[in-house]
């Protein structure tokens, strides 16, 4: 390699051509040689996975995708990062009831805030789903998309995972984030496509990831733009839905977000049932994933009657149509990052 | 430069390094001596377009922004495309309404469609603006997503703009193209933020822009989720407005769909007034500009009472505020591109 290039240098005419050719074959090689998932063990799953990024990069191949339409979409909760005993977010959000209860006097006489505040688990119990949703709108709603981003930031550098005692960020999938960089190395671009909160996950999702905001795609309240009393535009955000991005909302998502169908998916639960459908439906080739939670000792183990991240017919038709079905348990070496990688992956993390 | 480069490949051991820089050294020496955008006069507006790119990207200067951070968003009707003597997609959504009549013989005991196709333009104008959004409706639903797609780029194939004799898609803004192509050469990511629809921008503007689907923001309509009679899902376009990207839409599109606030934007209406505010409210280095139709013979020439791209309250603010209004007609050497142009433009386009 060294003397070709000398010898281009030498010639010159082909200098800048020749030089990065060779620059950029080196990189193929190294490439080759290092695995770029080393937390997956061997066996099918691997090989499926890989087996799939060589046939849809192989310049000249039948199988041959344009970089362009190597679009990667993955849910999040149970797919990127745990979802358990609670969605994390939800987690966020009664931390924060908790934290704002003191700007909010009124809030002690006021169901479901009084109950909750006050730990009367028969009263919150009784106020059923509804007060569950109007606690997480209150953490959710009220102010500035600015304010709510330093509110998530805020919450992640201080609260932690109750059971693995490590801040929730840290408690993204290790196999997931490797492969997620071997698709972009791959010329994928990578997209969350997930139910939980845009905003909640933009304000984190960059750096334990390398998925730039615009590249996250979820569920949404609605927000309004307003002049303050300064004169300054803000967006408030309002107590009030806008869009669901689970289960058919899912493809939905990608339709007003992405706009291009994805070539590959990934998912744990029903959840993600639609939007692999979606992925599998269009021509060429396609892969889709589901991440089966079979681990209660290193993660949990849940699947069909779980009430969080339930796998039933998605389950299904993975075995029906021959999916790629991860087993946590058998499949990765590794469920969480070590303290050294982390700092490895925000190092990285690249738009 | 040849000579250093052949000293490092002879001392080996730096040589991937030092050649990549060399290289990239060239480039950006070449770079420097070719005008990135010819197709603008000098004077004011190019200066202070080409002085905001050269602070945004000095690594070190005071006002650097990492490239991660480097959003820049575009109005397209008026900006980045002409849009007279009428919107384009409503040209289109009139013809296409013309074209879908055989297979709608009820249409023609139907108002306003019997008014449309038979030429009534009394009792048209007599439905006002609810007959001409029915029109528009009509042909942009009761279809899924990819009929969808294809009955634009059919379209694009025969119409032709009633003045300029040519295909809706030529008469992009060659300046504009040129500045959007300039950006992404110094690390920006370009978005369109339109009050288009996003589905009908989406099917050609990458290849006229470089812009790819997953970064064009615009209105919308509902869409559902449905498995077909071959049980093959498809995403139905229902007659439902979902969400108007215009004015003070923009900045929530902007949210909603980039998660980050961008560092320059570009429009030509009041419709861009929140967006040019929402995005000069920002921290650091800033740029707002304003393409004003002043050439009533090359292109149009429309601001203050105008019923389409109307210029008022925007204008008032770039006065007050400082910002950049390009002048069609003093600042654009040529407006839309000659024909071997758009042949390097499409060869060119990258997502």
């Amino acid at each position: 390699m060294l003397v070709s290039v000398a010898s281009a240098v030498r010639r010159g005419l082909w200098i800048g051509l020749v030089v990065v050719e060779a620059v950029a074959f080196s990189c193929v090689i190294a490439f080759a040689q290092i695995d770029p998932m080393p937390s997956w063990n061997d066996g099918v799953v691997k090989t499926s996975i890989v087996e799939f990024v060589a046939r849809v990069t192989a310049q000249g191949g039948a199988d041959f995708v344009p970089p362009a339409e190597r679009i990667a979409v993955f849910d999040n909760d149970g797919t990127l990062w745990c979802e358990q005993p609670e969605y994390f977010q939800a987690l966020f959000a009664l931390d924060r009831v908790r934290a704002m209860a003191p700007q909010h006097p009124e809030w002690r006489e006021k169901e479901p805030f009084r109950a909750f505040l006050s730990g009367d688990k028969q009263a919150l119990a009784a106020q059923g789903e509804k007060g569950l949703i109007e606690l997480v709108e209150a953490a959710h709603s009220g102010m500035t998309t600015d304010e709510f981003a330093r509110s998530v930031t805020d919450w992640l550098t201080h609260a932690k995972h109750p059971r693995f005692n490590r801040p929730y960020n840290e408690l993204v999938y290790q196999p997931m984030v490797e492969l997620l960089a071997y698709l972009r190395a791959s010329g994928f671009k990578t997209f969350i496509v997930s139910g939980g909160g845009v905003e909640f996950m933009r304000a984190w999702a960059e750096k334990a990831y390398g998925i730039p905001p615009e590249q996250v795609v979820g569920s949404s309240g609605v927000v309004k733009f307003e002049l303050g009393a300064d004169g300054k535009p803000v967006l408030m955000k309002l107590a009030k839905v806008e869009f669901v991005d689970d289960g058919p909302g899912k493809p939905v998502g990608i339709n007003r977000f992405i706009g291009r169908r994805p070539i590959l998916a990934f998912g744990n639960s029903d959840g993600d049932w639609q939007m692999l459908q979606w992925t599998m439906a269009g021509q060429g080739a396609r892969f889709a994933g589901i991440v089966h939670h079979t681990d209660d000792v290193r993660e949990y183990a849940y699947d069909r009657p779980s009430k969080i991240g339930q796998l039933d017919k998605a389950w299904d038709e993975a075995k029906a149509k021959g999916w790629t079905v991860v087993d946590m348990k058998q499949d990765w070496k590794v469920v969480f990052p070590a303290q050294d990688q982390l700092t490895g992956q925000a190092r990285e993390a690249k738009p």
